[in-house]
């Protein structure tokens, strides 16, 4: 369709919802498409050719995330990753003998649709699901975790960082509260990260979190869509949640994505090999915007935090006297990508869920606007939005007026 | 590695396991990597572009199967799909008030393992499943389906062409005894069959067949791995498996395979549009070595059957005589890549289950030689074959006395 065809450049500002690829990985794929093509379980060359790539692909990734290649699953996302990371520790613990009335996961109200629409099969089973309380900028804070920490606490899942207002929470101090927490109670406790906004800014290693799971989403980090990771560390035992062929060590049955595979260890290298310029750069730019807005539209609200804690590339702000839905709208006619909220909870319509428990503030909640940087981004481009904003701000205005 | 790669013209005969990418099919993707990385759940420029691309997938896939696109969900495989049938179906029935305990499954003892594997779960929830017989050539008759139909009957699964063997069910007369069996005991049964070796060779409109649900794999069509489709006609409410965004009308969530969508409709497109032709075509070459292969090696067994009723592509024998699975390696050695088994079923050990079944003979089960041809394979390739295959019975006739 002619008038959807970009005719100019575009400031793409929806990074968390998702990625140009990067040029090696589309190579690194349309190679493997273009001449492997069998079945990496057969015995045959072929089978052995794409064997070599699959095992070559997840030692590579075993690398970058700092642990063996058998803790490597691939899967078809991050939302397949968080589903087997969740259910398929309770299954296997409750295939172990433990009972479901005796298992608690915790969790928070501020996740992803692919952790949280989880929780009512977790509820639907008997687990038990407790909220850890989130502060008003999203973070958990170490006596939130502790006040819901019990002897019969399983599981910890949570975002890395948060996908809409990009709130890092500090891991290793909260895992570093668990595991003594479960040293004085002889408990068991695992530690999950749903780390798919994470790769590009954030260090990833598994060990230094002192996570138990982590999963990935190759799709929000310059790779393509439909492969994600589970990455375990030590000795963690999952039920399969799909059933069929003894593939990805009987945890994940199907042919293995060869191709995007290829593009996935690629794509974790390049996201990994230098987060930390990468991040310091964008949220210099980042952090422009932030103060200059403030200054020029006093009535904004920064959802989430400043500095460190948020994630690099994510700004999402509030502004309570224009409708933020029809906003991404015109940004859009003017070359812009926004949007309002996480594409998984519906781009398009209705108040962000997350804002609402971190703030208890609808209004707020209704009228947020996510703008997620990438690499690429100058300040230049974030002036240039800013200019749109307050234009787009005064044209409301007046008709309300 | 050097020796891995392949210097000469290979006769690649495991085209049940995984099959070439079309060129088309590998151009259309590439574009797609190259151009288009949104979020098909965004509401901007880059968002629409991508939710064309899914749609305009979806559209044609709907086309070649005659349904509505609301009728097409993409999944990451034919294990996937059949998961989601399986499971999903026996779930919804269940949230709609209808116990498990009321409830049979119907399917044969010669299924992939990704409905196989599905099986256990559905009895440990206390849904009945019932096995159809198959006659010794992996036939369903009329008469075993109706000595197993019940008024429970809920769901009858089974692989329209087995993998192994490429027998062809006959799904019409079969659904027809269903829909009289269903019509005379006012009950609801869904037929479901997993099509994923069918596309190259069989027609897949589901009205034509009668059938409520089928998946396909496109991996097995000259496709891209990690895609599959549960096509659904008419009225079948389906639950999810995985839990998460909104995607596919609620029913599989997580960002779409944007380009894996575009590559399966341009591989389905083209499988089907001149599948007869191809058919015929390469059940010929089938046949002439099947006949050759009689006339030059005795003792052959051929599983499966003979014409129409099995799959154009598919040749199965058993060698008695001789170990097959070191007869693949040898193959292998000499530019032919063939297997004893079903890849997903661990391609390299074992006996083939499918055969146990069908024939009560462990020995014919544990020399099986599965050789599916492709589209260019020629009478003068299967000579070949022929050739190595009778100096491997020598070289191993002389070990053994």
């Amino acid at each position: 369709m002619f008038f959807l065809k970009p005719t100019k450049k575009r400031i793409y500002l929806d990074h968390a919802a998702a990625t140009p690829l990067n040029k090696e990985v589309v190579a690194e794929m349309v190679s493997v498409l273009q001449s492997s093509f069998g079945n990496p379980s057969a015995i045959h060359q072929e089978g052995i050719m794409v064997r070599n790539i699959v095992e070559n692909g997840r030692a590579k990734v075993a690398t970058v995330l700092g642990i063996k290649p058998t803790g490597v699953t691939f899967t078809s996302g991050g939302t397949e990753s968080n589903n087997l990371a969740i259910l398929g520790l309770v299954e296997k613990l409750h295939q172990e003998g433990r009972a479901y009335s005796d298992m608690e996961v915790l969790t928070t109200k501020i996740e992803h649709p692919s952790i949280s629409e989880v929780l009512p099969v977790l509820t639907a089973k008997g687990v038990m699901v407790r909220f850890i309380e989130v502060d008003n900028e999203g973070k958990i804070t170490v006596s939130a975790l502790e006040a819901v920490l019990s002897p019969k606490t399983v599981l910890i899942t949570f975002a890395y960082a948060n996908s809409e207002v990009g709130v890092v929470q500090s891991v290793s101090r909260l895992t570093r509260v668990v595991r003594r927490y479960q040293k004085e109670n002889q408990t068991k406790i695992f530690v999950h990260i749903d780390a798919a906004q994470a790769p590009l800014w954030l260090p990833c290693q598994l060990e230094r979190l002192d996570v138990d799971l982590m999963s990935l989403d190759v799709g929000k980090c310059n790779g393509p869509k439909g492969i994600g990771v589970l990455a375990k560390r030590g000795l963690v035992s999952l039920a399969p949640i799909l059933f069929g062929g003894g593939q990805e060590q009987g945890l994940r049955p199907g042919t293995e994505n060869v191709a995007c595979i290829a593009g996935a260890a690629k794509a974790l290298e390049i996201a990994q090999a230098n987060y930390q310029a990468r991040a310091e750069r964008v949220s210099l730019v980042r952090d422009n915007f932030i103060e200059l807005i403030k200054q020029t539209v006093p009535e904004v609200l920064l959802n989430g935090l400043e500095g460190e804690e948020r994630l690099a590339n994510n700004i999402n702000i509030s502004l309570p006297k224009i409708d933020t839905e029809f906003a991404v709208v015109y940004l859009d006619t003017h070359g812009i990508s926004a949007s309002t909220k996480s594409a998984c909870a519906g781009a398009g319509s209705g108040e962000s869920k997350v804002v609402a428990v971190m703030t208890g503030d609808t209004k707020r909640a209704k009228s947020t606007l996510r703008l997620s940087l990438g690499e690429e981004t100058t300040m230049s481009d974030m002036k240039y939005v800013l200019d749109i904003l307050i234009k787009y701000r005064q044209k409301m205005e007046k008709l309300t007026k």
